[in-house]
């Protein structure tokens, strides 16, 4: 494809944006572009939609359409439920309504489909009397009418994905998933439907390969996947190999549509892109940007757009451990800019605030936010105590400087000093009733914490769509080394699944990769992290995490290996961390490091039970949204026991 | 069955409770009931689990399993998964490590099994190279064996039914389903497998229905359902209609072993049950208690042990919203009395604080929390403003003193000013940058339902084992009317799924059907609710909580009618409510409250996301163990438009 039309669809997704032409300048961008237009081009339509709202993604395929008809395109084709958007929700279950209204915009919109099909994914009732109350479908439509639908037959259930609560599987009828596009027959292919092939994967999760079945029966020209399929760590290799595979084996090329977009937790990272049948990679779209994204499938020499930087090295699924986290930086930033982006867009937000301590998680928050929202929408306050030391004073300050995002210094002293003291003659009233006073608490830190979450809840509730921010990062979430209503407090949390060395790595590498360098002064990503809460009687100093907790790289270690390898205590007993590479560790203290792990981390599932929405970014998170474990089920042993201790145990009464 | 039988029984259950006997008089105890046993005489295991403590499961199982063999009955019957325990969670497939303890307990108990067929749930790999990891198993054992294992067909993957997330699903096998217990043959179903009756349900989730299976192709004598059948409202007649039915249609008895306890959201009533071929109950456990409960299956003249009260009345399925919540309420109370006690129990609690503020809320959590957890283990704190009434003070401490609970009134004033004083300095500043502040603000309010918070989240981290109480309703959580950090919070949430004119209800019934009768000021259950957060302006007393929403009354009606009926707006706008009968109501104004609460809804999603675990009690709730909605779908529009208006829209442009 000649690589001047994408200067000039540029303006077209300029104006899908903004509206930016009248109706007479859109047909003159038109005419420019059709003669460079091949007789098999296709349109891509990488777009962003809002869950449930229906009217609002219907009218946003209709501007979509009416560009691919003004260019006279054969074909546009939409992600998987475009129309209803995505993730789903009970909501389709509970309000019936929200789905015959996807079928009704769907009916609407094919009454005014003239000369370019239209591929768009919807919601669509299943009118048998057995099985689930939906189907996921896409639909075909041409010359004012709905050509056909093809239902989706894989139905994934796993991490985020929740199809099977909603949908029915349907036999994969490939006949009825050929639709003719300029004399050529295009195989629909629904998103999960493509990722089950029997030679690619070791295991598979369904007895059905759609993709073989269709190709085997119909013999295709090429496949079309509608996909909504969620960017994590490590899975762009897989998502390119197993296309590339797929196209290569099945000697069929694969156009593959993504959405793009965040919803709360997950991310869309749009990157739809074109395989030729010996799976080479002929057209690739932009990530994490809506696209009008123009191919031919029988043009070999398409556009590749860059993924983010580092992303293509990396992936070699990652085997062990390491400190080295360029590679995803990249992904991870535009990943949770994009999600703070559309969750307030989305929500109806615009403005917010949060604290800035002066330590690493409250700064990666402050730059990330000012980047997504724009400075002049964000407020940092510094909120010290007592213990706050002037160098956190002062990095604060500095920090909200250099980002030139607005910034108030509010002390908490009083707050502090006026909880502290009814607390002192209220425990003991109590204690004459309860008699079980812990001799050392951390009631004292937890009063700081709360107190600055009261004061930006009120600024939320005083000002105009302002949400706060919760600062927690993923580190500190596994071992709920959190404040309940404190620092785990917020509208949304944008850094809860990026583990604290990984976070180091961000502050870095946005020092050198944003426009403006350096914004994060250097003492800040030198510091040893504390939340400045409490003093160490050790060292007279204010504690750090790592004295609390143990080292980071350590602790991420265990992290990674939990979500990685999915490893038991003994597994991890038995394997060599990387710190035992670079220190001497005693086996003991190795013990009492994993030990605490899993203590900690199994007195705080309820915390994970309301941590605010936040990005999923790594390859697993606990996110709620993909994470469900019982709060009672914090007895769990995750060691292995001997099969002569369980004999014992049995036989002793 | 001889019912003198049942008074010698209840001795078990004390012992297996609380370890009361010695082994000599075990087999005291055991010869007494051995002469009363029929030679098919079963035992039903109606056990409470702990999700993922295998070790706990199975040590209980063990004992459990003793008292079987003491008595030289053939077989004891565990639920569904009792060695895993249930609900089931991603632990699973994060540390398989668990799972294979579970195998490998199953293995050691099998070891010890002498004369006493044991059939118990377990979870268990699928070592396929297709499919879901696991299996939803039941191990039959004997002879010190493993004798088979059957695997369920039917995976729910509804409300707060997962299965299908884990599980991959068995093809029915119903020879295998079969063993011998006495020279009789059973044939073993396993929870949902039982559900799928194609002449019961109108509609049907599967394409099998594995009893008509196994019937047909086995000719079993009875059926044995192990099952973990959580209890809703509505579910109870349900259930019976459904197993009575099943049992008559295919003149077989069933035998239906159901777990009893809590977990997080998710509650088990027990009352595991026998019907005879005819479809005749036969035989029913107790309600909301552990019981070794021997049945048999050939002898009609059975134990029959009482449904909560009113159960049985109400059940036939109500198709209209009513006030008269009577039938449903001795179920409500056990069925929080149980979480209360369990999610204290299960994690290690003891002890629980809450704000009483002499409303309702507060007070009925303060009344089940005494009945959960013994008065000695609650303290509530009355913690007044400025506009707090001295009414309201009163009415806390007479609660306080009629339930003998500990108390403290702690006033939040000095809190209260200085952060207001701080606020209205800060907000000064802040306006300076932002000029959207609201001339109406909750901010106020807040500070005191957030000062409140911190002093209780104070007391939990001060005294040992003590865990926050938060109090919202069901109506206000429809309504997002509760304070983040505020009223919202706490570490269990007891009545968050009852509504606010059931609450009433439930004050009254508590009134007269606890032991203590009238514990509940007659004052508090004749005021109208009130947040006492601020004054109303055009009353100049504190603000109704009717005056900010609409009344109860309607408020209840529309949460029943979405829940229940799944009615859009329009079907509400013509439907006529309970209220109109008795109120004259405008359309204007009944529109206007409609709009609201769909308005309110949608914007409340992100604090159900923060909720703390609550148990689900109504026949729907917004649990987010239950309902899952992405907050960016606040968009969804809950009206129907019509196809003009749709097309009009799309050929706007």
């Amino acid at each position: 494809m000649n690589s001047k039309i994408y200067e000039l669809t540029d303006l077209i997704d300029k104006d899908l944006a903004e509206d930016i032409y009248t109706q007479n300048e859109r047909k003159e961008l038109a005419n420019r572009i059709k003669p460079m237009l091949s007789a098999d081009a296709i349109v891509l339509a990488q777009a962003n939609p809002i869950p449930g709202n229906v009217k609002y993604n219907a009218l946003k395929a209709k501007k979509w359409i009416n560009w691919a008809e003004l260019l006279g395109v054969k074909t546009i084709i939409f992600p998987e439920t475009f129309l209803m958007g995505i993730p789903f929700g009970d909501y389709m279950l509970k309000f019936p309504v929200v789905v015959e209204e996807c079928r009704e915009w769907l009916e609407a919109i094919a009454q005014t489909v003239k000369n370019t099909k239209v591929i768009i994914g919807f919601v669509e009732f299943n009118n048998s009397d057995k099985g689930k109350k939906y189907y996921n479908s896409v639909a075909v439509l041409s010359d004012e009418k709905i050509e056909r639908i093809v239902r989706k037959t894989l139905l994934p259930n796993y991490s985020e994905l929740n199809d099977y609560r909603y949908f029915e599987s349907s036999p994969v009828n490939s006949q009825n998933r050929i639709t003719d596009i300029n004399g050529r027959k295009a195989g629909i292919i629904v998103c999960e439907d493509g990722w089950n092939d029997f030679d690619f994967f070791d295991r598979n999760l369904y007895n059905v390969d759609p993709v073989e079945t269709v190709v085997n029966e119909q013999h295709p020209d090429y496949l079309i996947n509608c996909s909504a399929s969620i960017t994590r760590a490590k899975k762009e290799q897989l998502k390119h190999n197993m296309l590339s595979f797929a196209a290569k084996k099945h000697h069929t090329p694969i156009v593959y549509v993504n959405q793009v977009g965040s919803a709360d937790c997950v991310s869309y990272e749009g990157a739809g892109r074109i395989y030729g049948k010996n799976g080479e990679l002929i057209y690739r779209a932009k990530s994490y940007e809506e696209q009008f994204f123009i191919a031919d499938v029988f043009d070999c020499n398409g556009k590749i757009y860059p993924l983010p930087n580092g992303l293509e090295k990396t992936l070699n699924s990652q085997k062990e451990f390491t400190l080295d986290h360029e590679p995803d930086l990249e992904r991870t930033y535009k990943t949770i800019i994009q999600s703070i982006r559309d969750y307030f867009k989305k929500t109806g937000f615009k403005h917010a605030c949060l604290g800035l301590s002066g330590g690493l998680d409250s700064t990666v928050c402050a730059v990330l936010l000012t980047d997504a929202l724009g400075k002049e929408n964000v407020f940092g306050i510094s909120m010290p105590s007592k213990i706050t030391s002037s160098e956190s004073k002062n990095d604060a300050r500095d920090l909200a400087s250099n980002l030139e995002i607005n910034f108030l210094e509010v002390p908490i002293g009083d707050m502090f000093n006026v909880t502290r003291e009814k607390f002192d003659n209220m425990f003991s009233q109590i204690e004459e009733k309860w008699d079980f006073r812990y001799k050392q608490s951390f009631t004292n830190d937890n009063i700081q914490a709360r107190s600055r979450a009261t004061i930006l809840w009120g600024i939320a509730n005083e000002f105009d769509r302002c949400l706060t921010i919760a600062t927690s990062d993923k580190s500190e979430a596994y071992m709920g080394y959190a404040t309940i209503n404190g620092d785990m407090s917020g509208g949304y949390a944008p850094i809860a699944d990026v583990t604290k060395t990984k976070l180091f790595a961000l502050a870095k590498w946005m020092n050198e990769n944003r426009e403006q360098k350096n914004a994060i002064p250097q003492s800040i990503i030198e510091k040893r992290p504390g939340a400045e809460l409490a003093i160490n009687p050790k060292t007279g100093k204010p504690l750090l995490a790592e004295e609390a907790l143990m080292p980071y790289e350590f602790l991420d270690e265990i992290i990674w290996r939990v979500e990685n390898l999915n490893q038991s205590v003994n597994d991890m007993i038995d394997a060599e961390f990387l710190y035992e590479k670079e220190n001497t560790l005693s086996k003991e203290q190795k013990i009492e490091w994993l030990e605490k792990f899993f203590r900690r981390m199994s007195t705080a599932i309820y915390k994970w039970s309301i941590l605010p929405p936040s990005p999923i970014v790594d390859a697993r998170s606990i996110n709620k949204a993909e994470y469900h474990q019982p709060i009672v089920s914090s007895g769990i042993n995750y060691k292995k026991t001997s099969f002569e201790e369980k004999l014992s145990m049995l036989n002793a009464d």
